[in-house]
């Protein structure tokens, strides 16, 4: 018989993530004080912003329970923080976790989803320092918060961007958009789990390493990840920087998976490239001259970074041009959850 | 026309709450990012420790949306996460702030949330500086993430208590849980909303400001707020402190109000004072030659303080003893989520 969590109720379930948190996760000198007091306690290091950000998954609405494992979950709940923290030029530290659950649930699956967590944090030396349990309705929710550091001076926001920079983005964006309509188009279909851009939505990657090497060089002007949508991001960029933005549509990279089977499900694949969110990839901006000294770090981080477009004045606006110079315009920008 | 979320989205809500919190809410000026990037950022001040809790509230769980204001609703989420970090000893200073809302709420109701979370915050010039918003499946959910700051070597674990050592406590413990027996009792009584323990069940004050100077002063060995009940939160001191407790029943302290209506709907109400959660006073024990000092600061702070009982040896378990020093049984320790 698998052990429920009402078997065990909240304090037995504190203890067995306790257990489970200290034997596979790793623990900062700087934490005082970790799981089991009122608050977890650090010292700060010298020298050293603190980033935080909070960021939830609610089943049914950010994933789909019956497509993704446990594990695959608690990843994916991390990455998106992860991602948050990458995109300012800082490393993750600590994480608190809150959960609601139901009360049948497993606990093995619980114990799952804190593996998930932890697979993501170790390479960071991050740790988490806390959390709540909580018994939700009818759907599960993690919320996590996740504090970073970054070098003081280190820190790139969205607002510098400036008319004559650069615009770049690493990797394809749209392919996590792209696993989710192949969800949701076939979901009695078993074989879309190993499914390349499925995969990418269950478990996007980020790239917080990228994002802090690209803060060190100090040539980033402003930077963002791509959870709401290529061109979403971009207007927050435009929106708090005060400039428009002119992408070249044909330098938008599209993977080998998204230009195999994207016509599967759309007409209009360059649509959900530029507006399907929940991928994490970084767009940011940078002097025009340092272009090509940033495209080297590619290399260095085996990943894909595109020079697909430049900052202009803000009466300009945003545009996406075809490779005729012609406007394209999207059928929806981004994803708004009460639209 | 009552304006609703689904009407502005998730990003003109942002903005409005980004607003209130840009009018209302104060800036510190150790924040060099709040609302609006991808993550906030702060330069932690030097010599003192960070502390982080979080603390969820579900609709119908933790709360009776018919019977509590929205402001209210606010002002409890946040005092729940004041008095942790007051009961390490320390000052709030950043609050991030997740919200599960339904599409149809009025984007008023959210607002009054916040004012309530602003309200909380502003007597300690902390302030709101991130969060998220997301669609919820039916109820609602507040999750808040609190972080605070205490002198290096000035926090209160749980983990000091020593046997010989008092056990005090604030106010009267259990009025919250007697305050929601009321609502339960008699759920459709309108004028309960003006009921003394009513209000104490929807806005417990918090003891942070107490808290706080119990620290300073270093005198205190152990310290928890009683959140889950004063038994189940002297079981977690002593847990940690690898120690056993003896309280006299007879000091334990109720109030007027507990004493004149807790026999409406229940005839053992000092299991409700002993077994109640939800109400935010401390719990802490300090050597006994202190005890008199700490007494003595319930007047600066217009608090009760009682002395209840005192640490023993682990071997000796929690007694609770009646005035013939008979042990008195209680039906139900402290409340646990999924039990």
């Amino acid at each position: 018989m698998l052990e429920k969590v009402s078997d065990i109720g909240e304090f037995g379930l504190i203890r067995r993530i306790n257990d489970l948190v200290n034997r596979d996760g790793l623990r900062s000198e700087r934490l005082s004080l970790g799981i089991g007091d009122d608050t977890a306690s650090f010292l700060p290091r010298p020298g050293y912003e603190l980033l935080v950000t909070c960021d939830s998954m609610v089943e049914g609405r950010h994933y789909l329970p019956q497509h993704i494992s446990f594990m695959d979950l608690g990843r994916r709940a991390m990455t998106i923080n992860i991602s948050d923290i990458g995109a300012m030029g800082g490393t993750p530290l600590y994480a608190l976790i809150s959960l609601g659950l139901r009360a049948e649930m497993f606990v093995r699956d619980v114990e799952e989803i804190y593996r998930g967590f932890i697979a993501e944090l170790n390479p960071f030396g991050a740790s988490i320092i806390g959390g709540n349990l909580t018994r939700s309705g009818n759907g599960m929710f993690i919320d996590i918060t996740l504090l970073g550091e970054v070098e003081q001076g280190k820190l790139v926001r969205r607002s510098g961007a400036k008319p004559g920079d650069a615009i770049l983005v690493t990797g394809y964006p749209g392919q996590a958009a792209a696993g989710l309509r192949l969800l949701l188009h076939t979901p009695n279909d078993a074989s879309l789990a190993r499914h390349p851009l499925v995969t990418i939505y269950n478990i996007p990657p980020h790239r917080a390493h990228l994002g802090k090497a690209i803060a060190q060089t100090g040539f980033a002007t402003a930077m963002i990840d791509t959870s709401d949508g290529f061109l979403g991001d971009l207007g927050h960029i435009c929106e708090q920087s005060k400039v428009g933005a002119k992408i070249w549509l044909d330098k938008l990279p599209t993977s080998e998976a998204f230009q195999k089977h994207s016509h599967e499900f759309t007409d209009r694949p360059m649509d959900l490239a530029l507006g399907g969110g929940e991928d994490y990839e970084l767009l940011f901006t940078v002097d025009r001259g340092n272009v090509d000294l940033l495209n080297r770090m590619k290399n260095r981080f085996k990943t894909k970074v595109t020079h697909i477009g430049e900052v202009v004045e803000p009466n300009e606006g945003i545009a996406v041009l075809d490779n005729c110079g012609k406007r394209y315009v999207v059928g929806k920008k981004g994803f708004d959850h009460f639209l």
